[in-house]
């Protein structure tokens, strides 16, 4: 459920958080936007779990897609 | 999942929270006073999603209700 | 999970579709509105299951609730 | 998960039943008549939980509301 | 949800509870044992709902299936 | 998830709606029912999945079975 | 799904009730003292299934344990 | 949950249609592929959410995805 | 949860697999059917779970039911 | 679902987190240790729900557990 | 549910398996190699579902995706 | 999801199986108990996810625990 830097250690507390992201072009980029901005506030981030796949259809077609995830860090010393 | 602000460009993120408010008189009153709390630090609310209904009773009747709640809003910048 | 005059009779099939109806005003209200709307072209409509509960968000505050349910009603002949 | 006096102890054992209770008039007000009525029988209820929200529909309208909870009491002695 | 007798009025209150009944020749008969021995205390059984399908094996054959119901009846007076 | 002239291609688009099915016999029959009305507008159907198992009891025996499926049929053109 | 004296006989009826033990030390306590009450007004208590476990905390530990156990039980006669 | 023109205002009603997509690419292609043909009968799809995620197999590699939506639209009028 | 040779002892290890059993006649056939082909290879089947009921439809029929089940089996020694 | 204090009030409102705690010693030492860390920050922790309950293997034992709670505390003023 | 030669017989038995993929591209890429390393053992895969879909994360960026599978393959003779 | 070893290479395939484990003694116990026998033919097991956790009761206590877990393990090769 983490980094290999994490498993060798069981003394670590997690934090999850769940964020939304979004991209016109795939699933996965939705997810890489989401935590292209988390980034800027929290570091040692390990894992993520997909909770909700949408997407937002204009004319019939995909306009972006929208993904849920739960996020997992470390919560340091 | 946002307000129209938010719906003409695909490249917000939202984080999720998870509230639980309460009140005497309705299941809609104990939603709008877990808003009006985070409301105090939490800027650009979006949407939100009824994960529990709870009621308290006292004397075989509804002291509170208790509803969680899961916010989204806009993570800016 | 139908009204009475189904009831004696076995040989009844339903359909269920899955609606979401908006309403500023309670949770209540916002189902009514699905089935004001749905009433137009279905007829025989028998019991609902709220499936999901949200809402919208302005300035802190529920600007509108959004509340999904599935319809059951007989199909006839 | 109960009331105050509840709190202080530990060692108390709650039981949980499922009741449905209905009224023509609001989500809430379906779940206080199966209060209302478990009243007469069971003593020192403190929590319930909702479980499922349906509605019986009359000419395109609800009828009433049928609401399941599970009621937490205490086991006495 | 329930016998037409209880549709027409909006003010019965059901308690549902669990049970599982066994038959080594069905699904349906295993329900059918479970209200079968229900009926020598509760009175006023209208509907169930399956929960749980299970079957007891014996060398490589069914020896019984094992059925949970939650089934629901008007709590009178 | 489909006959197997549907599988040869993968191009094919598919619509799911949900029915429910009664019987006094059995949950298969209740299922089969469910098709027999569905069939008079609805062709190309190809699976079901089976989401709900419900009974309506008279006199503490099953009246009839109740049950939901999801039934997946072909969009032609 | 219960103890050896009821498998070798396929006609068995069981019920299930769900209750909420509390311990300050453990899971496993907290079931066990739902079990130490509940056996004294019900026999033939067959097995459980635990379907929630939560904590109630104090000054930033658990101060007692609370789960909620499914508990069947044979029906006599 | 919708395009930003159903958001200012809160009288809506939407209907959600199951549908099953698929394509040898990609899971995007898939629910695109749903689209498209939903689009020849359905105007005005807003928004959608991924149900279940599928493949099928030829020779050890996938041969299409299949991938279940549930897709909602605007009921007009 | 096995037979009641295993149910004296608490020191058995058990493995769950899960089949999917076809059959044109019944839910309860197509469970028999994965069996009959499992206990070729597998010894000391004891339960199963059924997780999923499923229907293949031509000309408006079931053609045959498709069911799923979980099949726990002691582990030897 | 919090302390006594907060019981006697319907005015509280809580924010639930989600932590991963893990111990290689038992599943409540995991729960208390994410308590231990999380007590750093955050004051007024009142209730936990257990959500996920795993465990690193090495060596074909349980290295350490990883249980994964929601803890509900109150949001002050 | 299976490839089309299987679809015209209605007497097949199938296992389904849980494997977890990697892949540092994308999901189809992660389930993709599980298929491929099952395919040195399994002969007659023929459909999969996905239930997990995870990422492991480096510096802010997914490093690999994580995706479990059901696989469902023919039993043979 | 996996130990250290596992975590610096994208390209591991991990299968999981399911196993039920018992002990008189506690919940971590009999999850050790299933993990003792499963290595006697499985090597390279890395982590668990508990799925079930139940107990079997004789004259009101528990006799035993038997708890259902999902292993993953490597593939190798």
């Amino acid at each position: 459920m983490s980094s290999w830097k994490d498993f060798s250690m069981s003394d670590h507390v997690y934090k999850k958080i769940e964020l939304v992201g979004s991209s016109p072009e795939s699933i996965e980029a939705a997810v890489e936007n989401a935590l292209a901005r988390a980034k800027k506030t929290i570091r040692n981030m390990r894992w993520l779990e997909v909770t909700e796949t949408r997407g937002h259809i204009e004319n019939g077609k995909i306009d972006h897609w929208q993904v849920a995830v739960k996020v997992g860090f470390t919560l340091e010393g």
